[in-house]
């Protein structure tokens, strides 16, 4: 298929499925069960009453319930793909209506304090399953899915020791069959295996911006006309959405805390290295990073083509 | 013309330019006075033979000089592309050589220190324009070049207060030629402008990679798979040539350290906004950073398109 997709489950996974939440990932996760046949019936759910009319009118979904309990009721897979700050009320809302057996999981970007504020709510004859895909774009809302956005990205899963072994078996076949490569760890490994990957690039690109700003020596007018240097790379990061990002530090906090300390130890010796002009030093360090970056482009997670201007020059 | 890149002059600008250095900028130089008919004749100096073989093989000079003294006898232009540690001694060889009335520039990343190392080494019979396009990719070397590099970017120049008017009137009619906008400015102003546009965004890539290749906690494969997540960006950042980099660090520390102190100072801000749970605080930065996009967009310096694996999936 000229998407890259591939062709369409001969049997549908699940049969009814209960979207909660219809921004980015949510949208997009309808589009890729509506594409590959995931699902008998797409289901989704939104707080906001405008996305609830947008989703209508985009036509993604098969229906649009009026509240996460009505849609959950029948689902055999619920994904909760509200920002991290709505999980736990959410899950308390839709605890007495899920139907036994079904799988519930959720999409946040961050995982402890997810699993604290939604597994109290669960009854003990549903199966909690959480996940991350580490898949996004710097855009949110019901207009901004698309089907392949998980296409060759990773889907973290981090089921409880003791998880129904079929259940996380058919929670898996989803998100390959979505294109994605699942991987399983312990939530307390991935908020720290995110916090260096995702939380920390956010927010040291947040806080540059910020005080490029913030300064009084250089205009902000001549910060934007200068900004293809490499700044403008870092305004990309820093324009994703406020409400998600703040949820993600304040419930993140410990794991952003020490790889933002490790961060600042070693902006303090490169910084040192600098007065000292310690070209060696400097150069040295600039050397080794580059075997990280062919190790993504190896692994497929990026291409290796240069970036003049992001595609500025074709349009 | 298909590539944007508009006709031909009538009449060459210059009738032998001279371009010392033929890495990334000096080859692209070459590709757009070749495209634009800028000059009548191009030479190309470098100090490696294995790049003065790729030159004449790749063939977008129309002389390839021995040394940089060949290179610009009988140049009315004189183009230093080379990396900034290496102007100094390039002044010291080409100076005796100089055509009077020679226009002479260059393109380094630094102003003041270039000024510094290659002003005295100049006869009064020429004139001196430092400049530095504000353009560029990670990757290095002649064959990394292409005449659309300096499309819609912006050029600085940095005039001395007694610059010829007519020698720089024709420099930037060069460089608008080539597809770019002109801006002046002294070196020293130059120098802030780019700490906080350029040098300090490459420095906390840089750190950041380094410090993700550190730890122990989360291993290296880890930290490959799940870089879609933000730091896969600042890789491609982080990719950039170590000479150059240093180099640049080395020759412009103090407007570098004085910019890092800034971030510093709202990095430790942020740091106790996360520790306090201060959500108000965090999203009202996130939301002021958005604006700082817009406006690079609105400037044509960067594309509203979402990123996403950045062409990995069209490929
Ligand atoms: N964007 C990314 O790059 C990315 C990547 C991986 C994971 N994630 C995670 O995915 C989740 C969703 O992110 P997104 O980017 O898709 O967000 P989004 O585009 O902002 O969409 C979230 C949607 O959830 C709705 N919502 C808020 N509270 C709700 C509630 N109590 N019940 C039902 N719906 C509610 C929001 O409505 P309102 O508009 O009224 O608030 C909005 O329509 C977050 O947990 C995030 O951490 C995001
Ligand atoms: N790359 C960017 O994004 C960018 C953007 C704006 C400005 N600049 C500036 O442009 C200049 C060149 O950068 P680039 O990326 O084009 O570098 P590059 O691809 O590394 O090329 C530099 C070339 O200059 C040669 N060279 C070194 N010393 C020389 C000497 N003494 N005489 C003659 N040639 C010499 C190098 O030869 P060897 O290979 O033997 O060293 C190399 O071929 C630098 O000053 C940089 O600061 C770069």
């Amino acid at each position: 298929m000229p998407d890259g997709l591939g062709a369409p489950l001969f049997e549908p996974l699940f049969d009814r499925v209960a979207l909660i939440g219809i921004g980015l990932i949510g949208s997009s996760l309808a589009h890729i069960c509506r594409r590959k046949g995931l699902a008998r019936r797409i289901v989704a759910a939104d707080a906001s009453k405008e996305v609830r009319t947008r989703v209508a009118e985009l036509g993604f979904a098969d229906e649009v319930a009026p509240s996460a309990a009505e849609a959950v009721r029948g689902a055999d897979l619920v994904v909760l793909c509200a920002p991290v700050g709505a999980m736990g009320p959410i899950a308390r809302e839709i605890g007495p209506h899920l139907a036994p057996g079904a799988i519930v999981s959720d999409v946040g970007s961050v995982k402890v304090s997810i699993v604290e504020a939604v597994a109290p709510h669960l009854p003990a004859s549903v199966c909690f399953i959480p996940g991350h895909p580490v898949a996004g774009t710097e855009y949110s809302g019901p207009d901004a899915g698309f089907a392949a956005l998980f296409h060759n990205r990773w889907i973290i899963l981090t089921p409880p020791a003791d998880a129904d072994q079929k259940a996380l078996a058919r929670l898996s076949a989803f998100w390959t069959a979505a294109g994605a490569n699942v991987e399983t760890m312990t939530p307390e490994h991935h908020d720290l295996v995110l916090a260096i990957t995702s939380h920390v690039p956010h927010l040291i690109a947040y806080n540059i911006v910020g005080t490029a700003a913030d300064l009084e020596a250089v205009t902000q007018s001549e910060v934007m006309k200068f900004s293809a240097g490499g700044f403008r790379d870092f305004t990309r990061i820093a324009s994703s959405d406020p409400i998600m990002w703040r949820d993600i530090f304040l419930n993140n906090k410990d794991a952003v805390l020490e790889m933002l300390g490790r961060f600042n130890e070693d902006l303090t010796a490169l910084q040192r290295m600098i007065r000292r002009g310690d070209g060696d030093g400097l150069s040295e360090l600039f050397t080794r990073t580059r075997a990280i970056r062919r190790g993504i482009i190896a692994q497929g997670q990026e291409t290796a083509e240069p970036d003049f201007g992001r595609r500025a020059q074709e349009e």
